[in-house]
């Protein structure tokens, strides 16, 4: 591959990029919610527009029923006269998360527009501006310049971009496993992750596994009136406060009996080297408005973001929550717990403990249902994958510093699914950062990210071609 | 009065029912919530329906202003050629309780109808059938059959009917302090109680009092995602469980230090005649799907429900609680808490020790924020009180059966205010049922609590005349 050839797609997208960020909003106005059954239309509406973006690259397209939210894929040979060139499928997502609370919004969550960050930033401001459409087109809008300029893709590429992942990719697997044949490939590259900082690349190689519980708690049949019943009838509140309130101890361990077997404590090594590093409250913690590190004590922060493992109740709800004052003795409560996983844990022991400490409880008249969304293990990629050097030197050339390998706290449950289903390692790289605000209200993505994110994957789909 | 005039007005009464049926539906069509400032113009509505149907007895009545919903006055004086009659001020409300959860109405809250009990009796089904506008109008179709059937009312009589008792009458206590030269009288007529069990009718003679606390921590100044800040981020579901589900000990006594100060053991002559009563986890829990007393340990069940204090959350809520799942660590959570008090607390003292008692359990780098809605000590009455003999024997008269004199577990904070700011005492008569359903979906009143209730009150307002 010759580097006059790159440098003529690096400059056809520089040139484009105002072309680039159009398509990206077009997708962005649609509405996605993948939570929400109400937005079923709105997903099918995205994956056929996706569909249609990929197929004016020359990809043969297709938006795929499965059983839940479609599926979009995307085939492209290269123009491979010498032969060998890889074979890679493309991840992504079209779905997005809800994006209640709306009235914390600066603007309409799918009205995108590009703003001034209070540092001076250019942002894309929209629900999906990273997580994950923003991200999706950045690889999109790198092999349409290919295309453009070249005439072909330099590799081999399945494009596979799901609308489920949001809500833990349930009928998007099957999907996959179904079709386990069309899905041959040498890996899998997932633009679903961050920078190290705004100005340094990084590729991901482990990420938190995670396990999604809901719970449910009914005392009484009915609700009741705290005067007549106060006192005597149980409150389901107090048994889920109570219960939840104890999931940790003083020190902030989780107190499940055997959440920790099995989790290995991070090599000294690599302790001493995240020691130098510049990850502190006052970098991280405060620009959220905290100070204080929640985690286990006496772990690294950068160890309670990475690598322990975490419990958090993502919503907890019962009784009457509306305006003024009701003297309610609520029938039920309920919440959603989740727990972020590392290597060691499997998740379907973890959800037994789980569910054995909330039964075990639950008082003798009282009654407790579970729910499952998520139970995905962590994941831990190999460091000395080929593709991985080549994507690492890409990356180093675009952004100026050096690509760090690094951990994340969050989970991409199907990087383990493709390990399992296809047989397939990922190459996690990705543009989002910190204060992407994703899953929150004004989520955004840094216009650099976006445009450097585009030239990234140029450089990367170059360098992956040289990878035998 | 001649026993032969009572006669008449019970037989129109009985002649009369359907009519008086007819007037109380009407009063229920109106959605007069007033913990919802959407329904402010029902309120509004039910306060001139009131007014008119007041005035349609022949007694002056207006609706006048508070500083929130507006209060009915209405002032009826005796044919009392002998002098020496009482003044009472009639109290009762016309405000009812959200309907929420609505699914779990078997009919429309607002369109009430005479359904079949699963046992047989005749039930009046709305929201606001018993609590309080089926109560209130017991008292107002009393008074009609009087006039119609003799042209005047037994005593001099003040109607005073609110419409915020369920949120904690914030602006009509105000309303009665400014105008209590206005409310001068003998002693207050409430009906907002309810009876021993369908066959016993009962006076109240003790109530608990109730502060309503809202509690909302902060953590994070945005909502977080989990994989980025789970582990390092303070949640403030975990600080609001971990400080809700601390409220009780083992023995499911309150924590909050002080909470028990200057309340004393109920004597042992009353535990004694208590422990006769039928009053069990069989009768009393059973019928809501209940079998194990919530309260203190070592106390009887009917300590529990009247005499001792307790604290239930009556609403909690915070994060993601829509369909399906998201990885959010929210930036606040809240919850609504209550406390029965009984005599010997101090409505401040008590806020005061729950407001410290969640102060000290704060993260340094979160904050909690309090809001108040009700602040009303317990209430005892003079059992002695002259008029109280009275009420209880027509009580006795009209239904066969010995009336019960009973600490109540709820809480009728008026009664403090009226002794406080008009110097007057109480006598509490109702005819509510503990499977009314009040505060909750598919509210109730029995037709006979109904009929027998109006009845009740032509027999009370004939004996209260004798009393000089």
């Amino acid at each position: 591959m010759a580097n006059a050839q790159l440098q003529s797609v690096l400059d056809h997208i520089d040139k484009d990029f105002d072309n680039s960020l159009e398509r990206l909003f077009s997708l962005l106005r649609i509405k996605s919610i993948s939570a929400d059954p109400a937005y079923a239309g709105d997903c099918k509406a995205a994956a056929e527009h996706l569909a249609k973006d990929i197929a004016s690259l020359g990809v043969a397209t297709e938006v795929r029923p499965t059983a839940g939210h479609p599926a979009v894929v995307g085939k492209a040979k290269a123009d491979d006269k010498a032969g060998g060139r890889p074979h890679v499928i493309f991840y992504g997502h079209y779905d997005v998360q809800p994006v209640d609370p709306l009235e914390l919004w600066h603007r309409p969550p799918f009205e995108p527009a590009v703003a001034d960050h209070a540092d001076g930033r250019k942002i894309i401001v929209a629900r999906g501006a990273e997580d994950d459409k923003g991200q999706v087109m950045t690889f999109v809008e790198a092999c349409r310049a290919w295309k453009k300029v070249t005439g072909s893709l330099p590799i081999d590429i399945t494009f596979l971009i799901e609308g489920e992942e949001e809500v833990g990719s349930k009928n998007f697997v099957p999907f996959v496993e179904a079709n386990k044949d069309e899905f041959k490939a040498d890996y899998v590259l997932v633009c679903d992750t961050g920078m190290w900082d705004p100005e340094t690349p990084a590729i991901t190689t482990a990420l938190r596994g995670l396990l999604y519980e809901e719970v449910k708690i009914t005392a009484a049949s009915r609700d009741l009136h705290s005067g007549v019943f106060g006192g005597t009838a149980m409150n389901p509140i107090r048994v889920l406060t109570r219960i939840l309130g104890g999931l940790f101890d003083d020190d902030n361990r989780i107190t499940i009996p055997g959440f920790y077997d099995g989790v290995k404590d991070t090599p000294p090594e690599i302790l001493e080297q995240w020691k130098k590093l510049t990850f502190t409250p006052e970098s991280f913690l405060k620009p959220v408005g905290l100070s204080i590190p929640a985690g286990e004590k006496g772990r690294l922060m950068v160890e309670q973001a990475s690598t322990r493992p975490t419990c958090d109740v993502n919503g907890i709800w019962g009784g009457y929550i509306g305006e003024g004052s009701k003297t309610v003795i609520p029938s039920h409560a309920s919440a959603k717990v989740s727990f972020r996983l590392v290597q060691g844990q499997d998740p379907q022991t973890i959800r037994k403990a789980f569910r054995d400490y909330v039964t075990a409880r639950i008082p003798g008249d009282c009654k407790v249902a579970f729910g499952d969304h998520s139970a995905a293990p962590a994941v831990a990629l190999d460091w000395n994958m080929k593709p991985l050097a080549a994507a690492r030197q890409a990356l180093t050339e675009e952004w100026g510093k050096e690509t760090v390998l690094m951990g994340s706290g969050a989970s991409i449950p199907i990087v383990a699914d493709f390990k399992r289903a296809l047989g397939l390692d990922s190459l996690l790289v990705g543009f989002g950062l910190d204060d992407d605000n994703i899953h929150s209200p004004n989520e955004k993505y840094d216009l650099r990210s976006f445009q450097k994110g585009i030239r990234s994957w140029a450089r990367i789909l170059a360098a992956l071609a040289e990878v035998k």
